[in-house]
């Protein structure tokens, strides 16, 4: 019998070593995956950069997409996501470390809302995302009853 | 004395060549910038994918977010996004390619919205997104009195 | 056999009937409910202001959320709200006239979007709002085979 | 010279006076009024059904709104909403009691973040709403230098 803690780590194990956009494309790391929550990081590169030189909004956006995914599938049960909004607060650089932590704020029946708050080195949000889920059949990895 | 065709085109020129995360990173094309309008493409490939093989959301909601910078831009005046939200209607696969239409909705002083409407090759709509921008100093391209 | 027309028709007459807020509470008048399309009006009254003397932008999220249901209603399969948003764009006076007119985006399957755009009696956009429904099971009235 | 807690409370006192849309025709009460916080309560009557014998999510969305408007002109730096967004989670019926929480994420410069949480009696939580505030000239009420 898995505890809780276990079965969070093992979804994120066997989602991330498929995930070729968050590992590969973006160069995200999953630093946890919680029960509930989820914590990942991103370095802009200049790979990154729009044409104002500074990190494109949408990856931005797919980090904390990414997290979020990580954060309400960690119960084992396949979830999938039904809206999000963004709010951009403050642009990130090249050489910006981004750190997005993504937490469970109501799970109810197949409904849940996740917030996402994505933070540079110094602390500052750089933006904020927030996800409604919706679980749907089957589990990320089979699970003995 | 530009035509405001013209000018829209020359904006797209100008921010699409120094644009390194829509053109080389993402693979995005744009085929057209027009007063109020623009329009890209992405086919989507592997590195697209995420840990359910299908195009990471993130990746549809940047695409979506570049033509938006461009349909907002296009009058030569700097504009910014100031909010944006995206509905999701139905996943992309690998091969899948993906045109993004962004039209201006209304324009009223600095404040406009904008509507993108990402669609396959069977034009099937695979999201729609929607940017409020706002306007701030100074221009994409230098212009004569 | 009705028409797609005499359908959505009724379906505005038996939603409106029994709609309370809008129709007594808020004094909307339901002007069209056509196959994915409503119109809907209010006057702005002294009981609509604020603390700054406008319009609550409660009141006219209000007036859009419910031109989105009787749009999304309209053919006579039961929809509800799955999320949606909303832009402000110009605030609305006492004495004001706001007009409302919600439009199908798209409809496949289960899924629409609809897009709400409030005007005032000289034509400005007063907010946008978009909504995302969902069909469930069951008709707004009974229709035989 | 005031506390950070005495400004806040004379600022919900000042604003919640003449907010005639709140207090008369919703039937709001304004519970707190803390820096970066604010607590109001909404009991549901039959005057907020709509067609589905539910609470309208209109009304819903209204609470949540005001209660930001509190929240995020508690420093008494005149303040508006730029932004928002809403999920509903579950229904609320005629006799529920309504409380929305508002409390403020971040704040930066002149813009903030606040999230909404409107529960009814038994605790569940109804409704999320997330507004994005800027902060403009002037003040709820005139404070000595």
């Amino acid at each position: 019998m898995m505890t809780p803690e276990q079965r969070a780590r093992q979804v994120g194990e066997t989602m991330f070593a498929v995930d070729t956009a968050s590992k590969d494309t973006m160069g995200m790391e999953l630093l946890a995956c919680e029960p509930g929550r989820a914590l990942m990081r991103m370095a802009v590169t200049p790979l990154h950069l729009n044409g104002h030189q500074i990190c494109h909004g949408g990856f931005i956006f797919t980090l904390a997409d990414s997290t979020f995914a990580f954060a309400c599938n960690s119960h084992n049960r396949n979830t999938v996501a039904a809206g999000c909004s963004i709010e951009f607060l403050r642009p990130a650089q090249a050489g910006d470390v981004l750190t997005c932590e993504g937490l469970e704020q109501t799970l109810s029946g197949r409904h849940g809302i996740y917030d996402m708050r994505v933070s540079n080195q110094r602390g500052e949000v750089v933006a904020m995302f927030r996800g409604k889920s919706a679980t749907i059949q089957g589990n990320v990895f089979p699970e003995g009853a």
